[in-house]
């Protein structure tokens, strides 16, 4: 039996995350984990799998014989864009973990919208003691933009929180106590959604999609009359600048930003000190890296034993 | 037939809110609120029924013919302390609204700590970007005090969210997915909770119930080794010297704080600034002043037409 194909391990995660979930994973096969200085050199030929987030740009030519290549994350847009990438299987990261977190930061944005924090915590830092009129989650519809693995998941978990909830995809999803959209359905679901929550991949159709043209069509007749955008896909699906206009002139009326046209964020973008916007480090639904080994390892013991791969990533659609 | 009894309202709500609800409340009954100037002389003997919530200590005396008390919320200490309380039923506010704007105070809080939204929005003061460690919900035992009509709705949803949800109370519950506590099981209990949520009435048994001594037996086993307290219930239960001792000396890990020994809260409190502390104004669930007029309406009709009132307070127990 020929040894067991090394694992190439290139992950721009925590790095004390990265290394303490090396221990013990693939067991019997090499790790070459890119970080690790001593590897800078090391000839990646003949090599099988490669999991990657944000690799740097040569990954491909350097490792020119990968069979299957397993994006680090949920999405793959990061590794789409990598130069050379060869015509094999790539898989993306479902799991669990990655899946309730996100929907964590999706409920925590929408409340801390419906429960006025930021008004709350400004009353707070004068000392005051006073009570704002509070519309209930009956009040708010909630309209998320991608009902995948994540948006399918938050939209149960806000559906039982109250909160009214409908949905948009490409094709037309059935969820149980979610009225859906598909794509044509784009006009009439805006007009519905007070708080709209991004969780698209970024592809060719979906790059700039959070626009001006789109916000103006949101909902004004909620409780809080100017809309939300509450986004955690990605920043390349955002146009930022229109995002601060319509912040600046009333069309939205606060912002929560997890993801953003280039990260990190500048320590000049005027997003971190506005007053109804929330901004966090892409943290939303940050992969378990325990759960991600697992799941490249499950992976591979499919593909080495014949079966069909799971999380396949259509190339063509870009997700 | 006699002409209906009026009823007397005194509730010290939004003004404007109780304003708006009154309007078409109580068809074919005078409405007597006491908010309006015009009533501050009106003879209030010979009327039956009084809505009430933290009423001027002359109530009882000024209205002694009445057959029955509403509290405008779901706690009724307020009541049960004022001078006089005549011999007749209380009914306390229990209503969909209610508890699902609580469960939304209960979960936005858990989230918070559990995200670290104060550490994020100390960094995004900086304009920095940098990702924390960050542990899922199903690594954090909440434990409730207090499984009433609240904690059990808080405890449902805080499990839907992936928390690892225990609950204790006077006799014991049986809710799914949640492991519930008897009044002799406290230690033990405790010793599981990582994030401690208060849902107690204010009663004899309960008073000063939050004290360091409690705090020293929760759980430090928790992802964030201190543990966090969280208090909807009635700041009656809290000795809120302790708290700040416990917050100084890393006993407690985080707060946050919707009730208070007394309110409002002292302009000079240190609760306002300290740093892992998230105050609000009794605001967690606040009554839907026209919910809580149909509900005063509907057990009027029942008290008028022979059938036992609902959610009727046991005067002894305190709740
Ligand atoms: N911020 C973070 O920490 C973080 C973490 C993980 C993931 N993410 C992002 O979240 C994204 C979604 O993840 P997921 O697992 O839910 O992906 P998924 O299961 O592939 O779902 C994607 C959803 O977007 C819809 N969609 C794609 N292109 C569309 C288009 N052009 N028009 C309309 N709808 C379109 C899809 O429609 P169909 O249902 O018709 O296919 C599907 O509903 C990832 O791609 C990633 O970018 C962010
Ligand atoms: N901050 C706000 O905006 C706000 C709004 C509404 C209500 N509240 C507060 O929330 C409280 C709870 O409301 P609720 O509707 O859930 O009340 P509830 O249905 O009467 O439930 C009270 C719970 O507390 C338990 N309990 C009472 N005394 C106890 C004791 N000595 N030891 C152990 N457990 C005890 C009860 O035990 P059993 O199950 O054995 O009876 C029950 O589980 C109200 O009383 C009010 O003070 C606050």
């Amino acid at each position: 039996m020929p040894a067991k194909s090394p694992v190439i391990v290139d992950l721009k995660f925590i790095p004390e995350e990265v290394e303490a979930a090396l221990a013990g994973a693939f067991p019997g096969r090499e790790v070459i984990d890119l970080a690790d200085p001593a590897h800078q050199e090391r000839d990646l030929s003949g090599i099988d799998y490669a999991v990657v987030w944000k690799s740097a740009p040569d990954l491909f030519s350097r490792a020119p014989d990968l069979k299957v290549v397993f994006s680090g994350g949920a999405g793959v847009d990061h590794v789409l864009t990598l130069p050379g990438l060869p015509d094999v299987p790539l898989v993306r990261f479902v799991d669990r973990t990655l899946t309730t977190r996100m929907s964590e930061w999706v409920m925590m944005q929408c409340l801390l919208h419906l429960r006025q924090h930021r008004a709350y915590e400004a009353l707070a830092k004068k000392h005051e003691w006073r009570d704002l009129s509070q519309p209930e989650a009956a009040d708010v519809t909630v309209g998320i933009m991608g009902m995948g693995v994540l948006g399918q998941d938050a939209a149960r978990k806000l559906a039982a929180m109250g909160f009214k909830v409908i949905g948009w995809s490409r094709s037309k999803r059935v969820i149980e106590g979610v009225e859906t959209y598909d794509a044509a359905g784009l006009d009439a679901f805006l007009g519905r959604t007070d708080f709209l929550v991004g969780l698209l991949p970024l592809t060719p159709d979906t790059r700039g999609i959070f626009n001006a043209a789109l916000f103006a069509k949101l909902s004004r007749n909620g409780p809080f009359g100017a809309p939300v955008f509450i986004n955690a896909g990605r920043g390349g699906s955002q146009v930022e600048a229109d995002i601060l206009e319509c912040l600046d002139s009333g069309v939205l009326g606060g912002a929560s930003l997890d993801v953003f046209e280039r990260e990190p964020l500048s320590p000049e973008s005027r997003f971190w000190d506005m007053p109804n916007v929330y901004v966090t480090p892409h943290v939303a639904a940050s992969s378990d890296v325990r759960a991600l080994f697992v799941h490249v390892e499950h992976q591979i013991a499919r593909f080495e034993s014949g079966l069909p791969l799971e999380h396949v990533v259509d190339k063509v659609a870009g997700y």
